[in-house]
């Protein structure tokens, strides 16, 4: 049986970016286009060039992508003046993409009151602002804003801007549910409908979850005849969000009635870095991940410690919907230590350490790990901490120094010319095998004073660390209020372009920050074997 | 035109007090009992007697509800003895309810596998435990478990299962997606199939929330011919959760598909009440509300982007598919990077401020705005400092006190005792009305300290800060390394509950932390009408 493909639009950098509390860097934009790539998503929707100093950065030169096309959102030409004449279509145009999304009403009702234009020049827009796409040359997509609701209005207008796009040659119509009011069984009549005059091969659905449907809506509009979806990552956006790939993508390829008829560029062997993914975007959001997200929450494969345990050990598919492993995430079974030692395991395996998993070492090294995890440590996103804490338990990690003591001073006062500045400066006694060597450097914050400090004489090791970068340091408080726990991640980075991660954990963000800055340290000297 | 009842059961305290990390107490369960019965629910499922100590007690006495019936759960009678005979069933019927809802296997695999009993003899457990019921007298509701999953793989005996209890005089029979996998065309198939033989007005739906569909499902069943939904307030339950009541209720009562055809038991005027319910919920659980939770999230109706706000204020209506009063919430314009003079002016009228949109100090507050957005504040998020900054640009916020100086100082050193301890300690030197205060403090770490320094003596002042508390401490660093910018938010709350959010931005975390305390400070003196 031949599959028909089903194309994936992502909205993350661009919609995503709308969401209350969102707000990427350009590093930030970066990495989510990579790990977009690499997921193997068709189109990636970059964000808005000319609307913000960022994005219009941002579009200066197109990230190197493998796979995905890179988009550029922006709106039509504007009524009354022509394509070439149009400062916002030509900064559009000017962005460094492969494809520009235009967004364009197509309610009667908002072309009269927003863009207080006639429907005829409304139309006229969308047609010359698709043909100055393909002029450049870009593939042209048409968003087409608020669609269902102008399709209820006005069917027969809305229909005449969608052919009208297709008949300039837009590769993609998309019909936007923009206030994501609209419901499955009516998303599935209207796109049948639209499918009926304008191939269903071009036609796209951009849902949002104002009611909790935009998975459902999308899915919908999919079985009525519709070949692109568009959504984001944790389902990010306006409002209440886009709808959610994260959901969408497994159940496109695990659910038979869709693996069965559609295929999506996101290879099957790739759907297990999809809990990764989710969780590294929330890492970059400093959010904690959603426990209950479908598919790729910590708990979508949770099971109560009751009186079905057993039959959920003894043939877990019939009680779990899809493989937890299919998508990079993992069985809880509340009762089992034995999945706590295989992860130990499976850990050690990872950094070259072969132990039978009777070995008392394993069993000492996971109460080591859980204690640690209650106080609040995480060794996800925190490698080089996980291999420190191991090696230890295994007696391979020599104490390269010890710090005697150290201190930080932050001061705020007016300075000879009577600005109001403020000086971070900090002093570190540090024992390197019998010496005592005493540093202090001043730096941009209190933590970085402690790094600068830590870092500018370790003696005889002074050599391996010369060549490192801290390139991240992530800070989450629990429980609120400053005198909660504090969790500091911290990644570096040497010359050979390996980078590591660590944690610390204190009521103390500085004593947070000290202890992943030491095990950085300490990892880098163990992987350079210095002696 | 008469419209046909629909009826919702909510399962919070029983599916949903399985939820990961939910701990009900007795109060808690009464006083969520009471919140469903206002709302007008139809049935409210208290948990299973006999399975654990709380719920026993909690079905010793049933709560006193004014509409909703009050529902016990527990299991079937087991296979091989008589109903009369089987303790775990006289303990559901001993409990103090209106409502048994039995528990039982309709997928063929699991009664073999899982209750090692034969098809037949389950069966006779349904109608003898329904009958035991109904001889109590007790009404009697069936679900069953693996209903769609038990369908697919053999319909004849999933829906002599439903027939059975139905023959039996069971009131309703409701068909469980279990695990969650089922698609809402599947449901919908599936339940079409099942009311052909079962009336619909007996059938109920059950949907779990694993493919996000939870909330799609349940309609879909409705649009099948089921006429019970049940479901949970936020969509608490078992890992991902159950169909969310909080999104069905508003979808049922105002999108006119369904409102036009069914009728609910929550009466129109009680829907206003949605939202507040939702976060008495949240913090109850001591978490933190979804912002993009549909219909109640602080974000539901917030629109960021500029180009679209103008639009929003002029005619809310066609840009909200719903009206946020009528769930108890608000719209929001957010002041953001892409903000527009609408949203200034909207965020400036709920502070109480009424300026004309060509008042030269709009233009200028939106500059301002821009470039300290530019720097990295967020004010979408940091409510108090936004009307600060717009009561500075107004000339309305007077300087109540300078700080001229201040110190932090963090030692790590041994103590007398030889243990390794972390000192924090600051200083302020404050200036109040000509008078010079001088206050120092130790403090869990540097910006605990800092804190407390700074509010232990504001002279005049003094007194309009002593109720103040920290109630939450987040930091974000962008661009990565410890010199990078740092933004900082705090959450201060007083006496009365009013609660605040101030930001601070700066490479220096303990500069950044200074100004949102200083900026919540003035804040309250501000609010207190401070001389």
């Amino acid at each position: 049986m031949t599959r028909e493909k089903l194309t994936l639009f992502d909205t993350t950098l661009r919609d995503g970016a709308q969401t209350t509390g969102v707000d990427f860097s350009l590093a930030d934009k970066r990495h989510i286009a990579a790990m977009l790539d690499s997921l193997g998503l068709d189109y990636i929707e970059g964000g808005y060039p000319g609307a913000n100093p960022l994005d219009t950065e941002f579009f200066s030169a197109k990230p190197k992508l493998r796979h995905a096309r890179f988009a550029a959102f922006g709106m039509t030409k504007r009524a009354g003046r022509s394509a070439a004449n149009d400062p916002g279509l030509a900064t559009l145009l000017a962005a460094d993409a492969d494809v520009v999304t235009y967004v364009a009403k197509t309610w009667d009702y908002h072309v009269h009151v927003a863009l207080g234009c006639t429907l005829e020049e409304n139309i006229a827009s969308i047609t010359e602002s698709i043909k100055a796409a393909l002029g450049k040359p870009r593939e042209a997509i048409l968003d087409c804003e608020h669609f269902f609701d102008g399709f209820k209005a006005n069917p027969d207008y809305a229909l005449e801007c969608a052919k009208a796009a297709y008949a300039a040659g837009a590769r993609w119509i998309v019909l936007c549910d923009t206030n994501g009011g609209t419901l499955p069984h009516e998303i599935e009549r209207i796109v049948t409908e639209v499918a009926r005059q304008v191939p269903g091969s071009h036609l796209g659905v951009h849902a949002h979850n104002d009611t909790e449907n935009a998975v459902a809506n999308s899915l919908a509009a999919v079985r009525a005849g519709a070949r692109q979806i568009q959504g984001s990552l944790n389902g990010l956006g306006e409002r209440c969000g886009n709808a959610n790939l994260v959901s969408l993508i497994p159940t496109l390829l695990l659910k038979p009635d869709f693996a069965e008829n559609f295929e999506i560029g996101v290879p099957f062997e790739k759907l297990s870095s999809l809990a990764k993914i989710s969780h590294t975007l929330d890492e970059l959001l400093n959010r904690a991940p959603n426990r209950h997200a479908p598919y790729v929450g910590a708990s979508a494969f949770a099971t109560k410690a009751g009186i079905h345990a057993s039959a959920v050990m003894k043939e877990p598919r019939t009680y779990e919907h899809v493989a937890p492993e299919s998508v990079g995430n993992k069985r809880r079974l509340l009762v089992s230590d034995q999945a706590g030692k295989s992860n130990i395991l499976s850990e050690l395996e990872r950094i070259g350490v072969r132990l039978d998993k009777d070995d008392r070492r394993v069993a000492h090294l996971l109460d080591e790990v859980k204690q640690k995890e209650a106080l609040g440590y995480a060794y996800e996103g925190a490698d080089a901490s996980f291999e420190l804490l191991a090696r230890r338990a295994l007696g391979e990690a020599p104490n390269y120094f010890e710090v005697e003591r150290f201190r930080v001073n932050v001061e705020r006062r007016h300075n000879a010319q009577g600005d109001l500045v403020t000086v971070s400066e900090a002093t570190v006694k540090v024992c390197v095998d019998g010496e005592t060597l005493i540093s202090a450097a001043e730096g941009e914050g209190p933590v970085n004073a402690l790094d600068l400090a830590l870092r500018k004489d370790l003696g005889k090791y002074q050599c391996f660390i010369e060549d490192l970068e801290l390139v991240d340091y992530r800070v989450r408080v629990f429980q609120g209020g400053t005198d909660a726990v504090t969790r500091v991640l911290i990644e570096f980075r040497d010359v050979t372009g390996e980078s590591w991660s660590t944690v610390g954990v204190s009521a103390n963000i500085i004593d947070a920050s000290f202890q992943a800055l030491t095990d950085a340290i300490t990892y880098k000297l163990l992987k350079s074997g210095a002696q």
